[in-house]
């Protein structure tokens, strides 16, 4: 299919096909998509070795192909990454369901009754990146709440996405359920995401997950109103009041812990008054961890072994072991470099100082703002919030991490006896 | 100002404007707002006779270029309109603000404490058509919510807006408020509104307002996020068990009240059963209005003078004296005819039915969806919301009617001992 138009018209029939499978899905009571999503678990585990088989083969063309070792790590499935995908669909058949919630109600003009209902979003698009494991979980958290999903996952993991799919859909067939709420685009060219992103017709929402080079270019192409999702350019602020010992800690696990993902640390800002006790001490526990240190002229000084930090740098999320360091004359000065270079993300202050920590959760313009504690608990998981599509770093809609009342919305219900307006 | 260049540096530096503004705002207390509310509006007062000089210039220029009498029309402003645009500012200061409010609380993992705090969008831009007391309304929801605006009126009202947001930011100026918080885009080429909708850097929404072709035009080109208004293709459903009399007087009021907005009805739909004896009736009482009929091949029998509907016919949002008509065999083809021409805006339906009505507004795909009462009940000041930015259309953020509550999002405020995550 290499023909403009005819995929063109292969997205949009995808497109019809979730739009009915979403009118059906929004009508599907809790315990018929949890009887449903457990089956779907058994299902998982009942293919295993298909999956595997399939994964082997997506693993073997990216091997070939040179890919990065980290990059084959994200996109290998073992019997245990399998079981994970089981086990979070069984979760999710676990959690309390959110549509049908009365979200509020009143009487309006003329003694017209007002009810404010959490309803579906309809159809939902995700674009992702190589780990095929987000396939299910997505295609879960999609079905929980009520939706249909198109999924568009990475063309390296092409095999392992319909394996998985495949058997979703089918299991749906086979219980009879709604089997085209769960539908992979199977073509990953980028032409074919790029009618997806344009399908306003029968998209509602589009949800990238990925690199900021994914995100961006979604930002940038897309028509379907899109959830910008997990751009982490993420800040500690060390203040002059910090409990030191603390700092350290929260700067390593912040840092190190997981470097690769969207709420790590990239960026240590430390108050001046602190610098000279606080950055060697900090400097040497981070290139102890393996840490590369990119420093401004002034905390340079008190860092052996650290570059010179560019003004690129401070705006970098390096989602890898290097971290940008800046010494600050206080907190406005933190909190401007914070709002200036920071992704709206997450953000960090650690503090004794009752006023600092009012000031800097009042000013910084994020998604979550922590006060004495680790960046890395902007988390679905850490939340407590069962499950997470993503973290938002846009202000519509949803903010942070997004969990099941995000993936909905609301209708009002008018009830009247006849009124006309006057 | 004609190079590209200089016209994008003039918008960006309008950007940078707002966003410092905007963190002002975030910061100025509910009493001082609505003192800076109530000073805007006695300016507005004062400087009545300004905006009115300055908008006959408008009018005059407008006449000039032969534009319509509706066009006019809401183009003029008339003392009255000014002293409604002032009566609306101070209104807004009468209302609950909605910032800071707790929205939920709890503890996370490893005793976190997350609690989750209503905080204003940040730059909103607000692209218009030309009523000139936009201006005012916009700006006056803006600033209660503790947000920055840029306003992006047409041209035909440059005069009017000018002196709108003069007095406006003047009187911020001189009470010592953040005026940069109220911002006209002057240059209103379409090259710099294309620029606002791209600028991604400083604008956190944008909502268009304004006809099809400007609210699509938006969709198509925004990078920013954007919040659809106002489209609305709404319908009656008559259903079999509907009492006539009330159907009647809810069609007559939905269709012809106030044609030309979006909560106005487009489309009537009549089930078999009644269309006999509905229809004759129906079709004189819009004809006596001056409605022009479209009818169906079926419906066409019942009404004199009808003309045959087209397929573009169920899919316009006429915005005039203008209806599609249509029989339907029952409420399942009315509701399939509604989510396929729909709008996701307003749909009614009149019945005495419990199981249709429950069934409607269950199956309709809509922000609003009614039972025995007009669609011209979509409307924040029918909705008791005090103010009203637009209706949207969309499923992401808000749906319906906007009011306060909808020009805010949330910041999570996570508070901690020292955590780091294990």
């Amino acid at each position: 299919m290499t023909n403009k138009e005819d995929r063109k018209a292969a997205v949009y029939a995808l497109g019809a096909r979730a739009k009915e499978a979403a009118a059906r899905m929004a009508l599907l009571g809790p315990a018929e998509k949890n009887r449903l999503l457990t089956r779907m678990a058994a299902a998982l585990r009942d293919g295993s070795l298909d999956i595997l088989e399939d994964n082997a083969l997506d693993v073997r063309a990216a091997k070939s192909k040179g890919l990065t070792a980290a990059f084959i790590d994200r996109l290998t499935l073992t019997p245990a990454r399998v079981e994970d995908m089981a086990k979070g669909l069984e979760d999710l058949a676990a959690l309390k369901d959110p549509l049908g919630e009365v979200q509020g109600g009143w009487i309006g003009a003329q003694g017209i009754e007002i009810t404010r209902v959490c309803v579906p979003l309809g159809v939902v698009g995700m674009i992702y990146e190589a780990r095929p494991n987000v396939t299910a979980d997505a295609a879960g958290i999609c079905f929980k709440t009520g939706n249909a999903v198109i999924l568009r996952g990475s063309s390296e993991a092409k095999k392992s996405n319909k394996a998985i799919v495949d058997i979703l859909a089918r299991t749906l067939r086979w219980e009879g359920g709604p089997e085209d709420a769960i539908l992979l685009l199977a073509d990953t060219s980028r032409a074919a995401a790029a009618e997806l992103m344009r399908m306003n017709r029968y998209l509602d929402v589009l949800i990238p997950r990925g690199g900021a080079g994914l995100i961006q270019t979604v930002v940038r192409e897309a028509t379907v109103p899109v959830i910008e999702t997990g751009i982490g350019n993420c800040h500690v602020y060390v203040d002059a009041s910090a409990d030191l010992g603390s700092a350290l800690d929260i700067l390593i696990n912040a840092k190190t812990q997981r470097p690769g993902v969207c709420n790590a640390a990239e960026s240590l800002l430390v108050h001046r008054d602190i610098a000279a006790e606080f950055l060697p001490a900090a400097g040497k526990a981070l290139e102890a961890s393996g840490v590369e240190l990119r420093a401004c002229t002034e905390s340079i000084r008190y860092l052996e072994g650290a570059k010179a930090a560019t003004e690129e740098d401070y705006g970098a999320e390096f989602l890898d072991m290097i971290i940008s360091v800046k010494v600050v004359d206080g907190l406005d000065e933190a909190i401007n470099h914070i709002n200036t270079y920071g992704t709206k993300h997450t953000e960090a202050i650690i503090t004794r100082d009752y006023e600092a920590a009012r000031r800097f959760t009042r000013r910084i313009d994020a998604a979550v703002v922590l006060v004495n504690a680790s960046t890395r608990f902007t988390d679905g998981s850490m939340f407590g919030f069962g499950a997470e599509i993503g973290i938002s770093t846009q202000k519509l809609h949803a903010r942070g991490p997004m969990g099941l009342e995000e993936m909905t919305t609301y209708r009002y219900i008018v009830q009247g006896d006849g009124q006309v307006r006057l």
